[in-house]
């Protein structure tokens, strides 16, 4: 037996995920500190893990027992922030990248985790994997911290595309509301669509023809549609599942992040501020850590790929080990979840119940 | 004399602003109280009040010192949040917010201020107090908590219109860094394009024609121009001034506000967890208290409409008391710099400076 197939579903039990170690900003000491700290936490996680050999060799025999989980792939080019998407698809067979999704598409591992470049990994899972049948634009859904019972919604597209017309809009929302049935256990998800009011002759035309459509399908599709919501009902409890758009969405993703941190460091800055303020940190302690891990972005960290005949998380570029471990940890659970599968023969029996509603109505005008 | 022209610039010293107190979510007792506040720190204000007189007459003597400084004006109608802009400028005529534009329009008062429906006001204001010559699309401005020494960066448009091609982006930038230049005492501001990613190749096509636009005009309209920003970047002190199209704008800055928002009331809920984080919250209160004024999004109430000829202040329509009196502090600071006036005057000179560059790139080739 080759290395190259040492780890696979049938000979060792547990979850196999297909790990880049390149990429992210802080290189491959963070990506082993966060599978590591997954590990701990999850004990059946195996790893084919893509990189330079010698220093992910060094850097997970530092560990103990991560390297009896881990299969190291050598790969010799690494996909920079700066790559072109173009470039990379044309150029890029001996990055980390691009041996990170062979692994999926191999069947060797249950689901993707990357901290690189969004617009290369995208180009590279669409070629690679395929788009599910039936799918126009595959999209980003992120976690987002919220009112709700689970502490999060779903929002999508966070930055696949920058542009989605009405049909993408739609298949959007069939794919977050499965998303959430999976990744936030709700049975029926409620779906929203991002606009900047809530009146029905408001915003773009598209928006308007997108929330027909959309209401349409909810019933067979087993949501419910709560009509347009806005940019603050984002942390509500109103709305599991929010579509928009790839560029709104990935300017609402971040604004919100960027506000968190600033919170976080001005709240920080109030605790340092004097003897008695610090006092009162110690006393407030446990208090605090909770709120701080409740709004913690690295906690939510992990886009995941929508649409694709495979699941690919990709993490932060600048994930620290507990961003990692949270994008191996989402990995993990949907891989288990068997989201992926799941996913498309829901997308196969809205399209089917899409099109006998609407010969429906058809046949009654 | 009528009762119209009773309170002009030239009889009595001060700033005279227009305010219409009816259409907000808690009526015109918060813009009374508002006003009362705002009066409180500034004695040299003076209010044209347009709305039910009965009501406001009642409101205003309850207030000590204030129904002297406030001239009412009876309007019978009001707009309300579901009234489509189209009708109100049909049918508006009797309406508190008509009779608070015709004030500006008249020179009666140096700002107006509005707690009402956007839409209807950016309409009134555009019909009646006409867009500043060569101005395309008018921008709503508002202000951004940010790490900025002066707290704050301007953000546009948030809402004025859901689209902006390249030229609108040039002329939110040119209005922008005037708006800096008056709201924030910045000398030299610098301004950026919000786009999905800082690198050349990203975002749409008319945001890589706005940068080259921008990037020309800015020696000569004396600002400098950072290129594209992220969501992420809004409440850093990278930038002073974020253009946008109004519909990503409403988007991003309804996020913040709900970010925000729901980080305060998870702060507020940790500090009463348990009797020992209360005692915390006691020892904290200053340092808390200062964190959460930088953090309300009350402070930083009042959108601007810029490009028209007069200065008008949105307010929220959920604005409190507190709302309210921020937004008349600002409009009070716009009128007292004689901003409208230099707002056209840098238009004027900007396009004249743009023209003279674009012909001497045109001489060189």
């Amino acid at each position: 037996m080759t290395q190259g197939t040492a780890l696979t579903a049938s000979t060792i039990p547990g979850t196999i995920l297909s790990i880049d170690a390149m990429g992210g900003d802080h290189g491959p000491g963070a990506v082993v500190a966060g599978m590591a700290r997954a590990v701990a936490k999850n004990e059946a996680l195996r790893f084919i893990v893509h990189g330079d050999r010698p220093e992910l060799e060094r850097l997970i025999d530092r560990r103990r027992g991560l390297a009896e989980r881990c299969e190291i792939r050598h790969a010799e080019g690494v996909v920079t922030m700066h790559d072109k998407p173009s470039q990379v698809m044309r150029h890029g067979k001996d990055t980390s990248m691009w041996s990170c999704i062979e692994a999926i598409r191999n069947g060797e591992a249950g689901a993707a985790v990357s901290c690189g470049n969004t617009g290369a990994l995208m180009a590279l899972s669409m070629i690679r994997l395929r788009k599910i049948e039936g799918v126009n634009r595959p999209a980003i859904a992120c976690l987002w911290p919220s009112r709700n019972p689970s502490g999060f919604n779903v929002m999508l597209d966070v930055g696949a595309d920058i542009r989605a017309d009405a049909g993408d809009l739609l298949q959007y929302a069939l794919m977050g509301a499965s998303y959430a049935r999976n990744g936030l256990d709700l049975r029926r998800p409620r779906v929203g669509l991002l606009n900047v009011g809530t009146e029905e002759h408001k915003g773009r035309a598209e928006l308007k023809l997108a929330a027909d459509l959309i209401e349409r399908v909810s019933t067979a599709a087993d949501f419910d549609f709560v009509g347009f919501v806005e940019g603050g009902d984002l942390p509500s409890d109103k709305v599991d599942v929010i579509v928009t758009d790839g560029f709104t969405g990935n300017v609402a993703l971040k604004t919100g992040e960027g506000t968190a941190r600033l919170i976080r460091e001005l709240l920080g800055e109030a605790f340092r501020f004097s003897p008695l303020s610090r006092v009162a940190a110690l006393l407030a302690y446990t208090s605090l850590r909770r709120l701080s891990k409740r709004i913690d972005p690295r906690r939510v960290n992990g886009g995941v790929f929508l649409g694709l005949n495979g699941t690919v998380v990709k993490s932060h570029g600048s994930a620290d080990e507990t961003g990692v471990a949270a994008a191996i940890k989402l990995a993990a659970r949907l891989a288990a979840a068997g989201f992926n599968e799941r996913l498309t023969a829901r997308l196969a029996e809205a399209e089917q119940a899409a099109a006998a509603a609407m010969q429906a109505e058809a046949g009654q005008a």
